[in-house]
């Protein structure tokens, strides 16, 4: 299926060669030599794509649908490209996804800011807004904020005081941002908070709970997206800082004074307890949670539903709740299994005994 | 206790007669020859009605409140009837609940568009709104937009350019939904976000992330209700499908290319990972989460906080993380239980010897 | 890292005279006889406070840190003076952080509203708005609301028709508030959902589902703050309550009718189904969740992503999911930990055998 045009204008047919210059992609050995010329109206998923339009073909496993696909053209790695479609044409790449990417977005160039200002939005008087940044209807800038150039504000997003908008920025409805310094190319989807006061307070002597001041700020690097309603507090003294490119997806909360390395993807509804380290390319799958006050290594990779109650080596896998390293975590899982008889006789249990001698 | 009266007006009194040719449902035999003309001022629960009130019975298990109800009528079953006190009506349904539920909005009717357009809306010129919607304060109807009869927009509801309503939707405060074709009487929650860009990219060479494109949206079905701050995100190619009738509760995630079957029943928290299909019926308990690609057979009833990593049966009862089926978790649950000897004398553990051999 | 003084202007330099006496806080003896005249700018952590600004060391594990300050003055208990650095000054307390958060108070003062209107909001004719409230931005008041001495509705707020605030309360962008009424002092951070239907419904014999009127309303107590984009339902009959200076942190789903008591702690992502009771001062890690219908004792402890399906005791502690006693859970982690050989020949697990016997 194509981008519907309802919600996706496009600009309209391309050929061929413009979109091979534009994302740095070849066409195999072989194919027609006026194949560049032949103009194409859009990108689509293989099984859905029709002669006028471009596909991509990742791994082997989708072989099955690649044989019946009517798509005019597919974006695949070499070792695939003898499993094309007679008159189907083969674009050669390494990357598949990322130059499908690439021809997708020449297709659906990503929109920037052209000094578009609704007349009912409210932008303080102190505030430094871009010439070319687009304020959508009842957007709020607040006082001594700083719009960079090319950002988008959409309906109802809300900047508050003395936030600093890198160039490109994206703030989609109903987000807002207080207290926080954004990098170049970040994106809020609807709904985001950034900036709140973190959960921080103190028990009084009679059972009441006094708030500590929570001082801090955001720091969100470039290239930083967060996902639509999700959350992360400001630093209580000291910031909260999420690294360069980190992919945060919906309903995460990050919490005051947590540090991200660069290029961490955290997945929807992932939960990181306050001043937690995350180090460069962590990935937390779904519902994945960590305490506070402990640091996960480069590149580990914590499960779905993981809870992280201690440090994390730098590039482990770790599963379950209480978090241990994967291997354990799947041997103990087998284990347990082995303790009740399967009710199918075809899988029946070895006998516990034998187990214990393992 | 009645509705408060601060927030639900309500029609005021109504003879029960007319409340019950509304419902559907009739009096106890026996019930004196004049009840229908008594005048009720509303419902209320079992153990808070007053003598003017009608409130319901759903289960035995709810005699004790029963016996001792001051309520002027109770819907319940025909074998619970002789149960009821002196005095109290007995009104006789297959299934109280709903037929409370009828007579609950005889007191108080669903409210419907009928044409109130704020002044400080941000209607756009080419959007269609119908005449007997109403659009409240600060409002937005993007580019082409079609708003059905009788839609209500809240207050700070966004809806996007090219987005379809159907007859009778109600978008709640601060509510935003894009690129999405809506049906009949589907209902936003507060903060609902339907319609963002789904968590798709791509590594570069270089380890940064490039978007990729996502060119779907998003189909909400009739009578889909959406809960607050609850997410929807858009297809990536082709579209993210919400079934007729499904009920998606507060804080849930759904991802990109998800598809969902009719009357699905996704409780607080939930999460599904993308493309990931439910069939008809499909029920996940609060905080269950499924990963992605993977299909759950109609009717399936998945546990509180389960994570279901592989495809489902229909009909099946899965539990645990990983979820499998309740009876072999419930069985590993005792047989791990039984490792541990308890600590109260009372509940010896029985010799794990002994269990080995069961 | 002092507060950020683009976001935080604070009101100046202050004598610690001052600072001591609006917290109720001493120097400890044989502090130099001049020190109250010393002015000092603001607060900061440990360490990285300079010699103008204030810190904290609540406990001995902090030692390594105190002795490397460069902090002009450290609250501290009167066992650790000790240790303090020379020519540091040492305040005092027998609960540091508390005065610690008093003085950080005294530098960045709680705002309060002063009357500010902005031109863009719209409040409803018939709402009570005090004269010192603050109304920002595109805010909303509802028909019939009422709000309180010293208010402030940051942009975006939106308070429902018939709403009650009581004193001082703030709703921070983006929440809304329905249907319910709010004591002294509550905080609402951004995006949070107050009032909203909850999830209840009844199927009809032909597989549809009928929403139940949700005819009950919200009261939450004097200093309950509700954190971003949590949620709190509406009752169904009767109300959903949250008990005085209970602390909701960001993305907590709380169904309807729940009741908590006063001083409760709901961590992040916590999930709490309706109907269930919350004595006071129960704590709920972080994606704990717990079943509807059920009593947690007072000062009950639920461990992170525990998952209580039964009445839990007075001061007992849970983990686990399903949760049960701390202690038995942790057993039998152990337990099935000792099931599988652990695979460096360092840590050998226990003849399995001799467990058995222990």
């Amino acid at each position: 299926m194509a981008a519907n045009a309802r919600f996706f204008a496009g600009i309209g047919p391309q050929h061929l060669a413009t979109l091979l210059a534009g994302s740095g992609a070849a066409l195999a050995e072989g194919s027609p030599a006026d194949a560049g010329a032949r103009a194409f109206t859009g990108v689509a998923a293989l099984a859905e794509a029709g002669p006028d339009e471009i596909s991509y073909l990742e791994a082997a496993r989708h072989n099955s649908a690649l044989a019946g696909s009517r798509s005019g053209a597919v974006v695949l790695r070499a070792e695939d490209a003898g499993l094309i479609p007679a008159g189907c044409l083969a674009i050669i790449s390494t990357a598949p996804a990322l130059t499908f990417s690439h021809i997708a977005k020449l297709f659906h160039p990503t929109p920037t800011g052209s000094g578009q200002r609704h007349s009912l939005a409210a932008i303080a008087a102190t505030a430094q807004v871009a010439r070319d940044a687009d304020i959508g209807a009842f957007a709020v800038v607040g006082e001594g904020a700083e719009i960079g150039s090319g950002c988008i504000l959409h309906p109802h997003a809300v900047v508050g005081p003395g936030v600093v908008l890198g160039e490109g920025c994206v703030i989609h409805s109903h987000a807002s941002v207080s207290h926080a310094v954004l990098g170049r190319a970040v994106v809020l989807h609807p709904g985001a908070r950034i900036g709140q006061e973190g959960f921080g307070f103190t028990p009084t002597a009679d059972g009441r709970f006094i708030t500590m001041p929570q001082l801090g700020s955001v720091v969100l690097g470039d290239e930083v997206e967060i996902g639509a309603n999700a959350c992360v507090d400001r630093g209580a003294l000291g910031d909260t800082v999420i690294g360069r490119g980190t992919r945060v997806d919906n309903l995460v909360q990050i919490g005051h004074n947590v540090q991200t390395g660069q290029g961490c993807v955290l997945v929807a509804q992932v939960g990181i307890s306050g001043s937690t380290i995350l180090e460069d390319r962590v990935q937390m799958a779904g519902q994945a949670a960590v305490v506070g006050h402990v640091r996960i290594g480069a590149g580990a990779r914590i499960g779905a539903q993981a809870g992280v109650i201690n440090h994390v080596p730098a590039g482990a896998d770790y599963l379950g709740s209480p978090a241990q390293p994967a291997r354990q975590e799947l041997r103990e899982i087998a284990a347990v299994r082995r303790l009740v008889p399967r009710s199918k006789p075809a899988v029946a249990a070895k006998p516990v005994a034998e187990e214990k001698g393992s």
